[in-house]
C-alpha cells in the first residue's frame, strides 16, 4: 500500500470554493478561495490550484470534498460525485470525480452539512464523540449525524431541516415559507423565514424574548427529535441564526422541557450546557471535514 | 478460527422467553417458550433448555438476545446486556452474559425491536434493504434501525415513541397518556393510548374514518420524520395496533401527503405502497432477528 501524500480538500458552497492543501495529518500548506461560478470556469481554477501547489508540495494521493448540493453522496452508486437537479447554472451533472480525474486519486465527497460535522468530530466542538449531530441553522437547516468520524446516510443524505414541529398557532400565526412543507423547521425558523416574519434578522430581535423563544422552541423540537432518533453523545447548533445572543441558552431550556427528564444519561447534563453546544471551529468546520475526508478516501482505497 | 456451530437465540420479552437452537443457516431444531418470572426461575429453565437442546444436536458456539428492556445493548460498555432501571421485580441488574457465562460463547444483545428490525430485514419485509426502519405502535412504540443488518444506536437505542408532533386540538382534544410526554406518538397513538381515548382498540373503530384518520397521522408524523433523519430504504410498522384494517393504507396516503414530493427517489413508488408495508415474518421476527444477532456475535469473536 501506497504511503499517504498531500490531501487536496475542497469546500464547494453556492458563492465560493475553499481550496486547501494539506499533510496527512491536516496541517494546511496551502489554501485559496474560487468564486463558485459554472463549473466550465470553476473546475480549471480549482485544477489549476492543486496543479501549481502540488507541483511546489508534493503529490496529491487523495481528495475531499464537503460540497453544496443537491448531490449525490453514495460511494456505491455509479453518480457518486454528482450534481443531480440543481438549479445552479451549469452544475446539473458536473462531477467532481470527473474535474479531478487527471489527479489519478481517490476522491471522498460529501455534503456541506457533513463535511462540517466531520471537521467539527474531527477538531472542534465534537471532539471525543462516538456520535455527533452537527446542525445549521442558517439560509437552509441541514442536520450532519456522524459516527466513529463517519457520516450516516441512507438511500440519501437526511433533511432535518423539512420535519414539522408542533406549534400554537396563537403565539406564532405566521404560515411558513417552505415551498414543500409551509410550516417545516426550515419554513419556520431559517434566516430567509425569520426575515420574512419579522422584517429582521433575529440578532436584530434580540430585546423581543418572545421571538428568541419561539425560535428556539422549533430548533429544541429539533434537538430533541435528534436525541430520541440518533441518540448522538452531543448536539452542535451553528449558522447565522444560531448566533443571535440568547439563542443556544434558549435552546438548551426548551430542550431540557421537552425532554423532560426521559433521557437519562451522563452525557446529557440536567442544563444541556455540555450537552448542546456552538461549532468550534467557525467558518473552518467545511474545509477541516473535507481534509478529514481526504484521509478517509486513501483509507478507503 | 472455529466453525460456527449452532446459534442459542432468545426473544425475551416481558410476559415470556422464546428460546430456539438454530444451525448457522438459521435453520431452528429445537424451540419453546417459558413466562417471564423472576430471574431466579427464569434463567435456569433458560439455562436448561440450552443444556439439554446442545448436549442432543452439538455445541453451541454463540448466542443471540433481543430482548425487553431498558438494558445496556453497547458492546463498548462494562454493562453490555445488563437490564437498567426496569420495574420488572428482580431484573434490574440481571445480566445476559452472567446467566449464560458458562456456555463460554460470545453474546450478542440487542432491544426486542432492534431485534425484529434485524429479523425482517434478514428474512422478512426488509430483505435487499440496506437501511431499514422497523416500527412497532402496539403496547409501546418503538423503532429499529438496520443498516447493513446492524441496529444503529448512539448512546443508548433510539426512542421514535416519544417524538411530539404537531396536533389539531380541535380533531383531537385528548391529552395523551405518557407520563414524561403526555403528547407524543405513545401518549397518542399506542394501544393503551387508544383505549383511553375511545374505550376501545382501533381494530373495533374501523367503521369511524376519523377514528383511522387520527391515529395515521400521528403514524404518519414517525413516519415522515424517520424518512427525514434515516432516509430509509423502507419502512415496516408493525404492533397490535397496526393490525386495525385500513390503518396501513391510511399511514401511506398521510405520510405521501406529509413528504409533498420533497423526497424523490426511486425506492418511494408515488403511493409508497411498496415503501410503507407491513411485517413479514409476524410473531417469528424477534427469534429470527435472535438468531442473526447470534451469528453476528460468532463473527465478532
Amino acid at each position: 500500500m501506497a504511503t499517504q501524500g498531500l490531501i487536496g480538500a475542497v469546500e464547494a458552497g453556492g458563492t465560493k470554493f475553499v481550496l486547501a492543501l494539506a499533510k496527512a495529518d491536516g496541517e494546511v500548506i496551502a489554501r485559496t478561495r474560487l468564486p463558485t461560478n459554472t463549473p466550465a470556469e470553476t473546475w480549471p481554477a480549482m485544477n489549476n490550484f492543486f496543479t501549481q501547489s502540488s507541483a511546489k508540495h508534493g503529490p496529491i494521493t487523495a481528495f475531499g470534498v464537503a460540497s453544496f448540493g443537491p448531490i449525490d453522496i453514495d460511494p456505491a452508486s455509479a453518480n457518486y460525485g454528482t450534481f443531480t437537479t440543481t438549479p445552479k447554472p451549469g452544475w446539473s451533472g458536473a462531477r467532481f470525480h470527473d474535474a479531478l480525474a487527471h489527479f489519478n486519486a481517490p476522491i471522498m465527497v460529501d455534503t456541506d452539512v457533513n463535511g462540517a460535522a466531520i471537521g467539527e468530530w474531527q477538531a472542534g466542538a465534537g471532539q471525543g464523540c462516538r456520535t455527533l449531530a452537527y446542525t445549521t441553522i442558517g439560509t437552509g437547516v441541514g442536520t450532519g449525524v456522524v459516527r466513529d468520524g463517519r457520516s450516516l446516510m441512507g438511500i440519501s443524505h437526511f433533511e432535518s431541516g423539512h420535519i414539522v414541529p408542533p406549534r400554537n398557532h396563537i403565539n406564532d400565526p405566521f404560515q411558513g415559507i417552505c415551498p414543500y412543507h409551509g410550516n417545516c423547521i426550515e419554513g419556520l425558523a431559517s434566516g430567509p423565514a425569520i426575515e420574512r416574519r419579522w422584517g429582521r434578522s433575529l440578532d436584530q430581535l434580540v430585546n423581543e424574548p418572545a421571538a428568541i423563544a419561539l425560535i428556539a422552541d422549533y430548533v429544541a423540537h429539533l434537538a430533541s427529535t435528534l436525541v430520541l432518533l440518533h441518540m448522538p453523545d452531543r448536539l452542535i447548533f451553528g449558522g447565522g441564526v444560531m448566533k443571535a445572543p440568547g439563542l443556544i441558552a434558549a435552546v438548551r431550556k426548551a430542550t431540557a422541557a421537552k425532554l423532560n427528564g426521559y433521557v437519562q444519561h451522563p452525557r446529557l447534563d440536567p442544563r444541556l450546557e455540555k450537552y448542546i453546544v456552538t461549532p468550534g471551529l467557525g467558518d473552518d468546520a467545511g474545509i477541516t471535514g473535507a481534509i478529514e475526508l481526504g484521509r478517509q478516501a486513501f483509507a478507503r482505497a
